[in-house]
């Protein structure tokens, strides 16, 4: 299923193509968030105008709403939202153990109440893959208990434990045609249970790995070890997952520790907000300093948004609250997140990703107020 | 301006061609509604898509936010929305009557307190025109005074006399390069005040004229009947526009008196509650009776919306409350009240007017609910 092509020198960074039921991925990549079937604010024609290989889908808030019938018999999730290129989906997991009232967790999954009308449901490996093959997606996720990163050392250790035991039982589901299925690596900010965990899902020999219990509101650093904690223990014929990340400044940190595929709703999630990103990190485009600035959100971005509007519009736009405006800055930044891994895979390809990673990240100016967001974004996941 | 090229032979319905400074305008013709700076939901490209031809800003609105300087500074209004072809702006009248806290009409405007921040503001002929002259429109309206339908009939009269004086001196002020300026007919439901105020109006030469006073909360038969009082004393050889109408339906009642333009918020507003415009009327997409239903929003439409994206899909995006679910029924609804004026001109070049508009009214069953939001509309004028 996956392709290593070539393995930086400077770095731990890969470049790589994914084989799907719905096509190739090129590697590293950013999948854009499509939650509830829909990558928020943008139509598929933008998303592939932006050059999005693979979005994502979800497995808890999909079985919500619409609910399975109706995607069964759309023909699957593809079909359903008029998506011909490849699928991941989450397994709900994430979001049992954010977003719903947990009523009880069970050997075999979590009993808890939908956030949306408190009705009482059950979701484990079973169901998650269930629900999964039925949306047809072309990378399932096992289910797995992802504890907030502040949790005791026992809960961790417990969530590993599940998260193992439910990944073997996710194993042994049955798929849609061409399904491939990755496991999530847990254990917190603690090098052991990552190293166990890993090593657990690698001897099931799943067709990738992701690493979960990241972007749970753990500080920068924090994430930046767990990640380091659990890549040397997966095999390098296999892609790897940095569930919920990042900025773009992130991702390169990621791809240079090895990471191939990444997923966030930053870019649509602060758009909203009138955030846009840039390479050199994001700004308010609401602030009045860009009034009158008549010229694109980011010099020499052809994106849809750069190529037809200034930030004095889209400022205006957002200000009245005109549509509009954060369609456009969320068709920019996803675009720019596309187009940050893009870059990655040319300098990867050229063999120049070190000196492009360290200017990168040298030039970055994180904004506090988007790692902020990032904290309120567990249920746009 | 206005070339008249055929009339009907058995209604009063007209094909003609505007010429303004930013191309030709086909007649009758539905003008999506871009109030401010923005046809809501919609970027330009979807707009030229649907085959719009001239689009409306608002003078009230545009003035208050982002206010003249950065218009200006933009190079005008259509600069600064990225749109080349025709725009028709209206002269804030309406807003100030409706929309603001009035303090006090004055012989050369009105004193009135802004909606958005209760600001003191002052708008007259002479301030309306220097707006429009600075946004730059195709066209100019002029400043009227709009009463209530439920006026009596003294208001109705005073309105009248202002709307005569006032027009006058809009007439009088300057204008942008290649701009043209209609009036506006005033006089509520009286024979008698719509005569005088038409015949004023025609003494005084405008480009084109606009019956006003309709679409304010009036039923159907007393707004036919405004329009039946204005039309026959207004030029053959000038466009005529109802403004702030109608349904589809409505449109071709009014194109069959002899109205040439027509412009209305109703498609992008309903479109935001999940309602879908049809040629047999509108329905809520959101109904149960959707959930499973893989047609398109219209069966044989070929707008956007209906070429990719299924009732059932979009029913969810709108329960959930997707961004995508609104954009998509606004571009349906905007889409197909521009085709029905397309196939109106069709009907009228191939002298089978009569036919398409009794056969369109036949089947056309008008909803009480899309009436309805009819008199919440004011705001998006």
């Amino acid at each position: 299923m996956f392709e290593l092509l070539k393995t930086d020198s400077a770095t731990k960074a890969r470049l790589g193509r994914l084989t799907t039921a719905h096509g190739t991925v090129d590697t590293p990549v950013y999948m854009p968030v499509g939650t509830q079937a829909s990558v928020k604010a943008l139509d598929p024609r933008e998303l592939l105008e932006m050059g999005t290989q693979i979005i994502l889908g979800n497995t808890y808030h999909l079985n919500l709403r619409p609910g399975l019938d109706i995607i069964r018999a759309a023909g699957g999730l593809h079909q359903f939202m008029n998506w011909g290129k490849p699928i991941l989906t989450d397994s709900g997991g994430f979001q049992v153990f954010s977003l719903a009232k947990i009523r009880k967790i069970k050997p075999h999954g979590v009993e808890f109440r939908s956030h949306i009308d408190g009705s009482l449901l059950f979701l484990g490996p079973k169901e998650a893959m269930e629900i999964q093959r039925v949306l047809g997606s072309d990378i399932a996720m096992v289910f797995d208990e992802c504890p907030p990163h502040d949790a005791p050392a026992k809960e961790q250790r417990h969530a590993v434990e599940r998260t193992i035991r439910w990944a073997k039982e996710c194993r042994e589901q049955p798929r849609a045609d061409g399904q491939k299925v990755f496991g999530i690596v847990q254990g917190g900010n603690n090098a052991a249970l990552r190293e166990e965990c890993a090593k657990a899902l690698v001897a099931m020999d799943f067709d990738g790995y992701a690493i979960g219990g990241v972007s749970v509101g753990e500080p920068e650093p924090e994430m930046l070890q767990a990640i380091e904690f659990s890549v040397p223990h997966l095999p390098a014929h296999k892609a790897r997952y940095a569930m919920g990340l990042g900025t773009p400044a992130q991702m390169l940190e990621l791809v240079a520790r090895g990471v191939d595929m990444f997923d966030c709703v930053l870019p649509t999630r602060v758009a909203r907000n009138g955030t846009a990103f840039t390479r050199r990190g994001a700004f308010g485009i609401k602030g009045g300093a860009y009034k009158a600035d008549f010229g694109p959100l980011e010099e020499g971005c052809d994106c849809f948004a750069c190529k037809h509007f200034t930030r004095a519009y889209l400022r205006h736009l957002l200000k009245v609250n005109e549509i509009l405006g954060l369609r456009m800055v969320s068709v920019h930044n996803s675009h720019l997140f596309i187009k940050v891994m893009a870059d990655a895979r040319q300098h990867l390809a050229a063999g120049t990703f070190g000196e492009f990673y360290r200017e990168f990240i040298a030039h970055y100016v994180p904004s506090q107020k988007v790692l902020a967001a990032r904290k309120a974004a567990s249920n746009e996941r």
